[in-house]
């Protein structure tokens, strides 16, 4: 009964697993399964892949499997699913946090053999299956972090899975992309969040503060919007990277602080002008 | 010679002046004269409006005149616009910090029946003339934040001139007015410098961390690419408050230290539920 179509199970359907569903849907040369922890998330997802029964089914015959869960769930459901896996298959996830994964992952036995852990820069401050968008991984970069025993042929497949999406990949170790990823992304949500509540003191002592919102801080703050499960795992398996970057922050508030009160504009302008010219290179 | 359509005067032609201009071309039902003290800004704008061969030419047979600098020059311009200007010229400027050019201009002589302070709320991270954008003050915000002498009727004339443009317009004391951009804008954009700074400090070291900035990133940090001269007078002229404001993040900076070295799973994610609904609410 089965297609000849390579299938790809999916296990989470927030915003990375639905977007992927619709993604490869698209490309239609692939089977399609999918399964969530969540009831509800499983009903929503039934509009646009099979919904498996059980994590296991979804599983059993899939030749690709994505693991969509939150950092923290990873190897958990890798060590469920590994037995009940196909020869050749091919396991990936799309967790923000890649050096707690990789050494939570690569003494499981049979990990290296199927697993190779990913991270698509791909996140929205939209989340849930709701917003999945078929075209959230075009030119979008991947981070693929292997495990020392995967092989160079299982890490080949994997890397490119993403190419065919359109995606950016790129190989790289784990300790060096969660500390380039602290620098990217964890510092900065962080400082989003906090800007936000900054804002939302002074809005409670003052509600019409919202009147000078502009587009500046919607920007700034978009992230800030993002789900809390996710972060949760990412403030607790990135802990050292993020204290580290919050220290470096710390010390530059220091320095502008001092330049507040005593700084000269030649100053002011260097430090603005180097600035903008970092921002207009990214 | 002079057309019976009101002349709207503009001094100072980078992003905002300019996309005034676009603006009020577009309405046609206006005389349009500008100026700039840069030879290179006259030399672009020729294209977009007539430029006067000098300050005094431009304003002399204004209806109203619209001070496009950054807010060090405001008080200046208007005093030496002043004794030019026909009885009943309306004078506005679109600077970013309010107390202190009401503080500077409201003891010129003859200050209170021309010049209405103003703040559109309508930058971008693209300055300049050719950035020009015609449509920039739709629906943005503009804080009006009259001079104590200003009469009712000077001041209703200047909100009228920005709804005209189909913005939104709110009439604010100047001191709450630096009190609220401290937290909406000013912190924000130092924020998006420093996180600019730590990143730039890691690509030195590491150039491949360019592979981990993602959109997240680019929104963080956008408005760090704006001009510098304009946040040079902006940390100079609202320095208390923005000293305030680094205050207060340094503080919540010390308090995510301590959850990152202590905190639970459940502290966490009310951080993050909390940040996420504020930032829902804008």
């Amino acid at each position: 009964m089965r297609s000849k179509r390579p299938t790809v199970a999916i296990i989470g359907l927030g915003l990375l697993g639905g977007s992927l569903a619709l993604a490869l849907k698209r490309r239609k040369s692939v089977h399609l399964v999918g399964w969530s922890p969540s009831p509800r998330t499983r009903r929503m997802a039934r509009q646009i892949l099979t919904v498996s029964p059980d994590l296991v089914t979804t599983v059993r015959n899939a030749d690709v499997v994505i693991l969509g869960s939150p950092s923290s769930a990873v190897a958990g459901l890798l060590e469920r699913i590994l037995p009940h896996l196909k020869k050749d298959a091919l396991v990936m996830d799309v967790a923000s946090v890649k050096e707690a994964i990789v050494t939570q992952t690569r003494s499981i036995p049979g990990a290296a053999q199927h697993f190779v852990p990913c991270h698509p820069m791909a996140g929205s401050e939209k989340t849930g299956v709701a917003h999945a968008d078929p075209r959230l991984y075009e030119g979008r970069t991947i981070l693929v972090t292997p495990l020392p025993g995967n092989s160079s042929s299982l890490v080949r497949r994997a890397m490119g899975f993403w190419k065919g999406l359109d995606a950016i990949v790129h190989r790289v170790d784990p300790g060096s992309h969660d500390r380039w990823v602290a620098v990217t992304s964890h510092l900065p949500h962080l400082v989003a969040c906090s800007l936000v509540e900054n804002y939302e003191s002074a809005r409670r002592r003052e509600p019409q503060i919202a009147r000078a919102v502009g587009r500046g801080f919607r920007d700034v703050t978009r992230i800030a919007a993002s789900g809390s499960d996710m972060w949760v795992d990412i403030v607790t398996m990135n802990t050292a990277e993020i204290l580290k970057n919050i220290g470096v922050l710390r010390h530059r508030l220091d320095i502008l602080d001092g330049m507040l009160k005593n700084g000269s504009r030649a100053k002011w302008k260097r430090f603005f002008e180097s600035a903008a010219r970092s921002r207009m290179r990214l």
